[in-house]
């Protein structure tokens, strides 16, 4: 498959949950002109997003929900499910912990990790907190491939490198930290600080105007 | 002040990250080097960013780290306190709710609001959640800026509607849900499941090369 733009595939993404919704709804077809419209663009973008991928839509009937849901799932790596492991069960770690959307779209969490006593044993919907220092010792008999990281910022960076260490090959950081990836890992980052001083920045100069 | 790019406000939070970590270790000053290295940016991006500011640096010595703080926080609008209401107590709004990151940073968070009665009245962090449909009548007497949406998806727009008419002007949305900002409204999203769903797909591709 050719590379497909971060752009693309976040639009991808927005598809397939109005795709998922309209299902639930009971259609069957969606036109390129409704999915333009929940995605915030335009219908000619839609068609030029989905033709990358083979022909779902008939002229005058739209896209096929089904069709179009499963290939997007399939482009996206849905069809099969994840194993994640979430290192650092703080506030941040335990909502992660207990977020059923992740669980919907076959992200499974395998494991817990903490270095906190108190944290350490405690049940988080069903899954046992273990100490950090399990962390290689399990993926070598779990094989996690994905690490949700919700540790202070400061251990950030020595955490990826030991997840990569145990062939967890895709980390999605919420440590307000710059993280320099090891090759072959793919870091994406959840930075909740960073969107609300970019909204603080919007506000600000909003006022001055 | 002149209109500054998204892309150059995510850097000038970056560097205050740092500027606020080398202030910690007791350092005066930081060479544009330094910044970069840590920002993953080059010397010459450091000062180009910074030029837009006014002068900081002494050629040879570097920036003075005080100084550059202050600029940068005055800037990002963070030179002051910001009044914060959390809608939703679930998992999400209940670790947000918890979350100190916010309040170094000046986001004070003034209300917490919910709509099933088992999450009514229980505190938060001293902060007591309470029935969203309270919103608009607190919100006459708190006057918060900013709200953090933790809702269901199909709840998310007619919260957004309904925070904004209550004076609301910046939302920081949770919810995997498309929004329609209202005018004069700054919307900006954290959404774990379309990073996942990006994630998913690198390494989808990853395994193909």
């Amino acid at each position: 498959m050719k590379h497909i733009a971060e752009s693309t595939v976040r639009r991808l993404s927005l598809y397939l949950r109005f795709l998922e919704q309209s299902r639930r709804e009971g259609k069957d077809t969606i036109s390129s002109g409704d999915l333009a419209g929940l995605g915030g663009t335009t219908s000619a973008q839609v068609r030029k997003d989905l033709s990358f991928f083979g022909s779902f839509g008939t002229r005058g009937l739209g896209y096929s929900v089904s069709a179009l849901s499963r290939r997007i799932r399939e482009i996206l790596g849905l069809e099969r499910e994840w194993r994640v492991v979430i290192i650092g069960a703080g506030k941040i770690g335990a909502a992660l912990a207990q977020y059923r959307g992740f669980a919907d779209r076959g992200y499974r969490i395998v494991g817990i990790y903490d270095v906190a006593p108190a944290r350490i044993g405690v049940s988080l919907d069903g899954i046992t907190v273990r100490d950090q220092k399990e962390l290689e010792g399990d993926a070598a008999r779990l094989k996690p491939e994905i690490a949700l990281l919700a540790v202070p910022p400061t251990a950030a960076q020595t955490l990826v490198e030991r997840a990569a260490k145990a062939g967890i090959r895709g980390i999605l950081n919420f440590a307000p930290a710059q993280i320099h990836a090891p090759a072959g890992v793919e870091v994406r980052h959840v930075d909740m600080a960073l969107e609300l001083e970019i909204l603080s920045y919007a506000l600000t100069n909003a006022r001055k105007k």
